[in-house]
């Protein structure tokens, strides 16, 4: 007999009928034998509007109070599946962070998962009673409620799975799995029935924004066994897997993309030992989270070149930074530059497979795109490019390692 | 120092600048040097929104999911309230039903209070931290989240009144006070200083809604001051407090009336013991509540008349009972009246006073006001008239206990 944990996010649940078509597919489970136990979100809108007041309570609220008033998002919604369970002949009960109990630590807004004590879901499970979580919030050691960050109800979902030792982890959500490319893009993107944990974590981190990278991380940690997939339509999803668990490996599984970059170039830098400290480590200090870094050496040999990329929303805080730092560093010029995408190719087959960057760096060539910052890891490559190229870069990829669908 | 329990309606937190002017209130009292906890209600619309999801998911629903779901939205105000307090300077902090612990039976949906754990309350209270406690819910002893049934936050603030000992409890709503009758159908009424637990639970339940029935009785048993004041201006509001201390007692202190009777006269039943036990016994069975009774003599001796009433929801189901009843009852006749008003004059004085009920009689007589029912109490006469004379007779009576104002 199957344990499953089904998860749905809050599109899934942002009406009364979407309500009673989730409690449909959790009973089709419940029907196959499977012992289920839910998490989910707040309706679609709820937490926005909660936010909202708070911040404009308080613009720098105490944490613990925002996760008092947050909280009661999924409060409501896991009492209203329950009563929809119900309605249709389930036996069902909601579960608040508190009652469980899931704890955390005290990182209030933000907090992590310390533990979950199962022995009472697992006693109702095994009586074929649905337990629904409310995602998203835990207790605290104060005893206060906590909730866990952006995305938490997937990292709710994920961590109940793994105490429960689920088989499966499904994650109901708006899109009905995981594509080669975004399918806005490009026409031909395909949907993958498997991904390793490992490619949807570069997914996840670049913006293919299905999952969150925490949840993911967390389900690689404790091989939980990830679904995602649409809660409106009957389709199997995408189900993200140990790299093992993939018979065929394809060399590259997807191009992924982020526009939240911006791009600094300092040009004309001392060249001596430390520099690079000397430009990071006042960023590292500000909380700036610097992604791809290059460093030329310069034609009088004497200077050098650095280019770096951040986040777009702490580009204008670094241009700062670096204009205060001036006296030390003594650069010739500081160049910002917004208009920049990267591009990465994704994919676990790649660590055994040679040619994979020229074939990039080709069709880019091919195409006239001029790459400005390469960067790879074992399972990506990524080069930053003109934001305008980011069409043609992605399309030209797509058809370059052979993802075009029908 | 004193220790005053504040509690906010829903009208007074319907918005954020609702909630910010709460805070400036509670900021006023605490600047008075007192020890002030707080009980608040959902902001308004939101109970409403709740209960009708519930109702529509699951029609006769689980009142344990239905509490889960309801009491969130106490939750959000508590949470809210203590940051508007945070945010002008004042500590402040939200406690939820189950983290005080307020401790109920487990009758889910219309729990009663059992215990309120104070200790750490008034440990923090004596630090000058104001609490702020959600309103309506406690815990039940299976660790779920009850609710109080309606107008339950006025009985949790008059419960924590109790428990801390206070002083008194301040209960905003969207009047200003109690008064001698309904300004909108009596233009002259006068808002009274103080009014006595008895009268002010008659007042209650003869649908005078400012506070409702339960809390006043929880406040005269535990002695608690009530005061019941407007949220909107700055006025000192009614206090509702113990006979001996208001010095110099009106003989009446005010005219109620209510919309919700209806009569129903059984003409010509064959007078015989137990007739009355074989009338009511069944309505009681039934769950109708019936309220005014009068029984009549007839001519012939060998047959009388009954006359009650019953609440209006409740008449056809009384009626179709008593259709029923017929072949034991022999009534030659069945009339039910719903257009009729119950109206009561209402004053503790009347209990050491001659000739109140005698004035009553002629000032409904002067105006050509026929009394169709008459029931009285130690502190209370109440008639029924005909629907049409509501107006008229609540004007009359008015004048005629010396009530109007200005």
């Amino acid at each position: 007999m199957a344990r499953i944990v089904q998860k749905f996010g809050g599109t899934s649940l942002a009406t009364l009928d979407r309500i009673r078509a989730a409690a449909q597919r959790v009973k089709a489970e419940v029907a196959l034998g499977s012992e289920v136990a839910v998490v989910v979100s707040a309706m679609a809108g709820t937490t926005n509007d909660l936010v909202e007041k708070c911040s404009a309570l308080s613009p720098l609220h105490d944490a613990r109070e925002y996760d008092t008033v947050v909280s009661a998002g999924e409060q409501v919604s896991s009492g209203l599946l329950a009563l929809a369970l119900q309605e249709i002949g389930v036996s069902a009960r909601s579960w608040l962070g508190w009652q469980v109990a899931l704890r955390t630590d005290d990182a209030h807004g933000k907090a992590r998962i310390l533990s979950i004590d199962t022995a009472e879901l697992e006693r109702r499970l095994a009586n074929r009673e649905v337990a629904v979580l409310a995602g998203f919030q835990g207790i605290a050691p104060n005893q206060r409620i906590t909730t866990l960050g952006r995305g938490g109800s997937d990292t709710t979902a994920v961590a109940l799975a793994a105490a429960l030792g689920a088989d499966r982890c499904d994650i109901h959500t708006d899109v009905d799995g995981v594509y080669t490319c975004d399918p806005r893009i490009v026409r031909q993107a395909r949907k993958l029935s498997k991904i390793t944990y490992e490619e949807m974590l570069e997914m996840a981190s670049l913006g293919a924004k299905v999952l969150q990278t925490r949840s993911v991380e967390m389900a690689m940690k404790h091989r939980v066994p990830l679904r995602v997939l649409s809660s409106f339509e009957d389709l199997p999803g995408t189900l993200v897997v140990d790299e093992d668990e993939i018979v065929e490996q394809e060399v590259v599984s997807g191009i992924a993309y982020s526009r939240d970059e911006a791009k600094i170039t300092l040009i004309g830098v001392a060249d001596r030992p430390g520099i690079a400290a000397t430009i990071f480590g006042p960023l590292a200090d500000a909380n700036v989270n610097v992604d791809m870094i290059v460093q030329n050496i310069s034609e009088d040999g004497a200077t050098t070149d650095v280019t770096f990329t951040v986040g777009k929303a702490d580009q204008q805080r670094a241009v700062d930074l670096l204009r205060d730092l001036e006296p030390q560093l003594r650069y010739a010029q500081l160049r910002p530059d917004p208009d920049v995408v990267k591009i990465s190719v994704i994919g676990v087959g790649m660590r055994s497979h040679a040619g994979v960057a020229q074939r990039m760096f080709a069709a880019l060539s091919e195409n006239g795109i001029n790459i400005q910052v390469i960067s790879t890891s074992e399972i990506k490559i990524s080069v930053l490019v003109a934001e305008r190229y980011l069409e043609l870069a992605v399309r030209a990829l797509h058809t370059a390692y052979g993802l075009d669908g029908d």
